[in-house]
């Protein structure tokens, strides 16, 4: 799991107290992380400072000495908690100078600035430590700054993503060592049978690591370069795709919703939905990919009885005799939805959500699944664990479940064989 | 904005490969740092280390003297990589001992796993640090662990959201020193407008700072006591919502989906929705509020036009004359809802959510609205910016708003004078 040693280690400071304050979710931490890891270094550690040049000094004085790259994105701005600048000259024992052709790049900026007092405050941004080489941003005023120290390298990059993101690959330029992580993605099985399959593939082989990341029903297999090189890379990732066999439904990158849409539109298959507890979130999460018109017909979200009736053709005596969360009334939506939205293939959710609503029978969790196709109609049933939010997005994953087993299947269409 | 000197300080830090090296965005960090904040912590930094115990337990030594309190999250689970037991324990300089207690609650857990080898790795959860206080899961299996030493407070917390939380409040308790924050949510103005009414309705108060949050079409107020008390926060809040007007849908926390859903409710009027870009969004928002039941009748998501009308009566004519993306389709659309969910107020939306089937006079971002109540149907268009999901996450917004004001509105119903 840990990547070789061999490694250059790289740190990411994101700056502002608007991050640690929990305000603003920080997007750059984990974009810059990745990219790293993605040019082969070993990230050790995301932090979030405050606008505090104390803070920051102490932290670049403290992880200067040990690692080959460190990149801090934020605080390089105008205002007067812009304070990166000051804390990295601090950190380093240099001193900072007003650099003659930033200053004048700067001109037009300090034109658009209502007062003389903002105006002046853009000036700050020519402020340059001594020996950095300058990024010049495409985008906006806030130049970046390069600075070979004796242990590696401080790069200090403006916040705004799109400001930072050329920059960082500037920075990066062609010092990539490692080839990009491949994804293995998983459905049906735990978290701990996965890891088995997967350490069982890569028994013997060396210079690849594994992450397993699971959420509600699903779990990822993230295979990684810790220098074995593409070739064994694939080599590894073929291995462990065979190991997990039909659970692992991409190989590719592709979401569970990608997958389905795309095979239903490579079979000319339509898909529909009729949700009631999932009230919607299948069909937003098939709608979520793009090019869905292309096998995704539509949905009902048929809340309430009246509703499963009307449209989906649910019969009184099914509701009466069986109850909504049931299945009976999983198939009669299913096949309804099948009707009326002209689908080849359609799922159906009916179950409880909670908080309320459940009872010694049918607690919490229950949840009735029903998928049609043209060859038949099948429900099952499942106990999904979790707050009603956790309830909704497991049954909703599980109805993407179903809907993936009925395309792998040939005589789930009558026209595929 | 900035804590007063006096708060007592900490630190959050969240463990995961998968966060270092980018592949999934940390949202545990920011929620527990603003929980923290707004219990009148000073939150000093937020770190993402990866699943290495040695790299977690040279964090919490330099750390623990540091800060009064320093909650963990994540690496509690079963598997190898979950280390930060150990990695706590180490630093703490304590040892791991094995709970009776706990062993015998993960019995089932252990039962569900396919391999002995998987089901023993379960009961690695029950390994607790000496002197730990044992947060007990109502959801999941991993347990939480507060530990009291000599410079203050270590809680270590699973790392899904759902199971963190409810450890997260327990801990806290009363703990918290501030008073907690009110939050006033407002629609359909700008960031910048509703930060220069709220600064003009603050004006003369003082131990009262505000932050303004704007996400996809809805601003919100976040009025923290800096000092100032309960009473004054609620006559700043007063003085703030009084400012805002018609603009604050929310003063209690509630978000757009539960005020609707309540004041449907409370009115006694069933909605409904049509959706075609959104593809079932409205819908998942409006059921995602527990008891939504008693308001939400039911929705069609129409994303073939043969659904639209097949299920909600467009007639073909219409399409072809105007387009699926036209005022007479919205229309359409919500008053066929409005008749086959038997709804009382029915919204539609249809639009090009992009990144394909854009035209110049009808290009990706244009979204058609309507709404029918028993008194009118009234149709809308927006331009909306943002890549697919931002164009489908700001249209959800923008249909949630168009019920909010017929709700608001007498008329809208003909029942309630």
């Amino acid at each position: 799991m840990d990547p070789e040693p061999a490694s250059p280690t790289a740190a990411v400071l994101v700056v502002g107290t608007e991050l640690t304050s929990g305000l603003h979710s920080d997007t750059n931490g984990p974009e810059v992380a990745r990219t790293l890891e993605d040019a082969g270094y070993d990230v050790r550690s995301v932090t979030a400072l405050p606008d505090d040049a104390d803070a920051i000094t102490s932290f670049l004085t403290r992880a200067l000495p040990r690692h080959r790259l460190i990149v801090v994105t934020g605080g390089l701005g105008p205002t007067h908690d812009d304070v990166t600048r000051e804390a990295a000259a601090r950190a380093l024992g240099r001193t900072l100078t007003c650099d003659e052709g930033l200053l004048q790049s700067l001109g037009p900026a300090v034109a658009r600035h209502g007062s003389a007092e903002a105006g002046a405050r853009v000036l700050r941004q020519a402020e340059i430590i001594d020996g950095a080489r300058i990024l010049t941003p495409t985008l906006g005023t806030a130049p970046g700054q390069v600075l070979e120290h004796e242990h590696g390298t401080l790069a200090l990059l403006p916040g705004p993503p799109h400001e930072m993101r050329p920059m960082l690959r500037m920075l990066l330029g062609d010092r990539s060592i490692h080839a990009s992580p491949r994804i293995l993605r998983t459905i049906g099985h735990p978290e701990s049978d996965i890891q088995l399959l997967v350490e069982g593939a890569l028994a013997g082989s060396s210079g690849i690591a594994f992450t397993i990341l699971a959420s509600a029903g699903l779990v990822d297999v993230i295979l990684r370069d810790g220098g074995a090189g593409e070739t064994a890379l694939d080599t590894a990732a073929h291995a462990a795709a065979a190991e997990l066999g039909d659970a692992c439904y991409s190989t590719d990158g592709s979401t569970l919703a990608e997958t389905i849409v795309r095979a239903a539109a490579r079979r000319g298959l339509r898909l529909g939905t009729a949700e009631s507890c999932t009230g919607g979130m299948v069909a937003s999460a098939l709608t979520d990919v793009s090019g869905s018109s292309a096998a995704f017909a539509g949905g009902v979200v048929a809340y309430a009885d009246a509703v499963k009736s009307a449209i989906l053709g649910v019969s009184s005596a099914t509701l009466e005799a069986h109850g909504a969360v049931s299945a009976e009334t999983a198939i009669a939506m299913a096949e309804g939805a099948r009707t009326c939205l002209g689908a080849d293939i359609a799922v159906a959710t009916t179950g409880i959500a909670g908080p309320t609503g459940g009872s010694p029978a049918k607690p919490v969790g229950t949840v009735w699944f029903a998928i049609a196709t043209p060859a038949e109609t099948h429900a099952e049933c499942r106990m999904l664990p979790g707050d009603r939010d956790g309830v909704r997005t497991r049954a909703t994953v599980a109805a993407l479940g179903l809907l993936l087993r009925a395309l792998r299947t040939p005589a789930g269409s009558g026209d595929d064989a």
